[in-house]
């Protein structure tokens, strides 16, 4: 655990859900201090047990709930379903700024989920940057990982592409998916979130044409480091 | 050269440029009938006997107008730049009813290339299927592929993601991709173009970050065969 490392606070909004606690785990292993935040304080101190369990107690696992988690955290990850996007955003919003603030949202629209369909902002990231104003860094990013990959300590075999408000929000972010042990993109300007929350509907297409269930990508052609 | 090719004429709209060219190249080796369109029949010609050419004249490649081309063939593929999307779309609108449409256009935006900016029916292959009316199968694909690849005979290292109004369009259009060569993924519904058109901003912001050329992708985790 390096020094940067050990300041580093990461709230996981929504971290009760299967992505968030896959998330979780894997950075509060990296020696993230991880705060699970929820609606439900109670459900984010059950997740964050569990998560310390799965590490033996050898890390930082608190649950509260998402204002609180929001407030105390250095970077905040928001997790929640679509339909909880923007009322989670709304009830953080006075927490966020000068923070960095990354979206996994993927706007999923049932019953057509293997359709892309974002909403007027043109992407849950743009959207999350309208309600959160302009002070906060907004990235997002691990929109097309299977959280079946997240909880175990195997490796996925599926890149991350990132996407931000600037280069230093996405080198950040970056930061957090090599953390997690993925391999991290940058994808450019927030406006390309598009094809990266877009991507997890092909991706279900392509899960269900093929019968395959943990369709993913890899970038090809080039080195990240 | 099987029965079902012999029988399949193939126009390339915008075939004298690089991306066009190739995709010609490779169809015309693979035993289709080409039709290389142009608005300039003379550079068709040109390119056209280049084309055979590389082939040593084992193939049917001739040049012609884009109306012309689009006319006589059963498969109707647009290559051309953004900028002559529409005016071309126009020109050819009375010879596309009953045919497959397969558009390859990606609406860059310069001098902001790297950043997706879609037009306002959602992506180009929506804007082609706006023009074209109701009547034409649209698919869209080999928006990603670097047109360095095409004119040679080497492996391609990026797939190609197949988005189109039917499944019977993205399996038509699919059919010419493992034609060219390349390895094909039905991607779901036209709608689902925003996402393939803007991972080629997506790539060519990798390719200026990390110092790459042919920026591409792989699908993982599934079987196409």
């Amino acid at each position: 655990m390096d020094k940067e490392t050990l300041l580093l606070t990461v709230a996981v909004l929504g971290g009760t859900g299967k992505e968030g606690k896959g998330l979780a785990y894997r950075w509060a292993k990296a020696g993230y201090n991880v705060l699970i935040g929820s609606r439900s304080s109670e459900k984010a101190v059950t997740a964050a047990s569990e998560i310390l369990e799965m590490l033996d107690g050898g890390g930082s696992v608190v649950g509260t709930s998402n204002v609180e988690a929001a407030a105390q955290a250095n970077i905040i990850v928001l997790t929640v379903p679509y339909a909880a996007h923007r009322e989670t955003l709304e009830s953080v919003k006075g927490s966020v700024a000068g923070k960095l603030f990354i979206d996994v949202t993927v706007p999923l629209v049932p019953p057509k989920v293997s359709k892309v369909q974002m909403p007027p902002a043109g992407s849950a990231a743009q959207e999350a940057r309208e309600i959160l104003g302009e002070g906060v860094e907004v990235a997002a990013a691990f929109q097309n990982i299977s959280h079946e990959h997240l909880l175990t300590d195997g490796d996925v075999e599926c890149d991350v592409l990132v996407t931000g408000t600037s280069k230093n929000a996405r080198q950040e972010a970056i930061r957090l998916v090599e953390a997690a042990g993925l391999i991290g993109w940058d994808a450019g300007p927030i406006e390309n979130s598009v094809v990266v929350e877009g991507l997890t509907s092909v991706l279900i297409h392509i899960n269900r044409q093929y019968g395959s269930t943990h369709a993913g990508i890899r970038i090809t052609g080039a080195k990240n480091k």
